[in-house]
């Protein structure tokens, strides 16, 4: 039997990681990494700082390559099931070959397992097949959305009322009725312009908790061409961008 | 001027505690504490044993009497509004007396000051008022949400889908159309019994992060009854409970 720990680790600033994520760290073996490739270099060297001063000396680290993403599948859930499934298999094969029966395995996940992120999906489906014996626990993390509503200084919710948490894809189609403060997460298309002749604020931020970070906020119709542009030329700087916003109805009816 | 920290401290688990909250916390002159009787003992043992450990050995505490809250009154909007503007009239003259100008206040807040939570709201209205000069940050912290999440081993969405936070009392009144995914906060009344007849599975946790927490997990019309049973058995022997769950519809169509 193998343990695996599934680390959130913050959404990019050091200071987010949490005690006891810093002593999950310090239990695990061989930390297994994801190569996205070139293009998330600081991310990259961030998880590199926190193993050089949380884990222990002699830790291993196993960097599996990821398989590519057809991201212009016109079945979406199917291509991502396709994609988790090979990243299972690529992982099942790593851990079987680097971590010895009775030792501890490490997951480094950005902000928090829980959100938007595939490693529990990946880690479940290898032990639903059986072949490695592996028991799993999640450590949970401060997430972009968390340190996005931090940095802009607002809660995510208004007095007694909902907010829902959505996809670019998700919010470009359209929005349930009785919702007026929305979360969007993975958007590379700036849904929010689909939005910009209603009454929403925008709280936008881009590489959050970084020395990067770029943030705007103010009523959508004013700061939806800047958002496009400051988020184009942070991607034309760095090469990626990770970004996510609220966007919240003004003068929607209280208590609605 | 004066510097406010309003810190994000975790669910219940000292574990959870940032790096960067532990930081504010030793930057921290004065905390001020909001007292709410008797009933949860627990949880100020903990912010005790967090101020203990990371404090500066020279600050200083101010409780403050928490103004009792009109939960029965009809307009539920109208009655927070009231209660926060007494809360603000409390703190700012806490704030006046106990921290001299150039000093750094803190709040202690469960979980993520983001969710939920007054804090924001009342600094911000004393602000408003101009009579005292601060400044503030906000630290995020791990959520009741995020805790739950992690102890069931769940993601709080599925691929490429949303889900909705709310209260127990916006869940009573309906759900909107398109959500499958539910996270209910807030809930005094076991909302979820309205749902027992769908075909949902539950996700409950109380006293997350915490040695008394409980969980339960399964099909809701299974073990709703076993959850109402469970939650007042905790009340009863503690005096007071604090949970929260994740209602997932099953089979609910892909991709919707």
């Amino acid at each position: 039997m193998r343990t695996i720990h599934i680390i959130g680790i913050g959404a990019g600033d050091p200071g987010q990681l949490t005690l006891a994520a810093a002593e999950a760290i310090g239990q695990t073996d061989v930390f297994f990494l994801l190569d996205k490739g070139a293009e998330k270099h600081d991310l990259i060297a961030l998880r590199q700082q926190l193993m050089a001063r949380f884990a222990r000396p002699d830790h291993r680290v196993v960097a599996v390559a990821d398989p590519d993403r057809d991201r212009t599948a016109a079945g979406y859930v199917r291509a991502v099931d396709d994609w988790r499934r090979e990243r299972a298999d690529l992982l099942e094969a790593a851990i079987a070959e680097q971590l010895p029966d009775g030792g501890t395995g490490g997951f480094l996940v950005w902000g928090d397992p829980a959100l938007y992120d595939s490693t529990l999906a990946v880690v479940e489906e290898i032990q639903a097949r059986g072949r490695v014996g592996i028991s799993h626990t999640v450590i949970p993390g401060i997430s972009s959305v968390a340190t996005l509503a931090a940095r802009h200084r607002i809660p995510l919710n208004r007095v007694g009322r909902p907010f829902l948490v959505t996809t670019g894809r998700r919010l470009a189609a359209g929005l349930p009725d009785e919702v007026d403060d929305i979360v969007v997460m993975l958007d590379a298309h700036c849904a929010f312009i689909h939005y910009v002749d209603e009454d929403f604020d925008i709280y936008w931020g881009a590489y959050l908790g970084t020395d990067d970070e770029l943030l705007v906020a103010g009523p959508l119709r004013e700061v939806a061409d800047q958002i496009v542009r400051v988020r184009q030329e942070g991607r034309d700087r760095k090469g990626w961008i990770m970004d996510t916003y609220l966007l919240r109805r003004r003068d929607a009816p209280a208590g609605r």
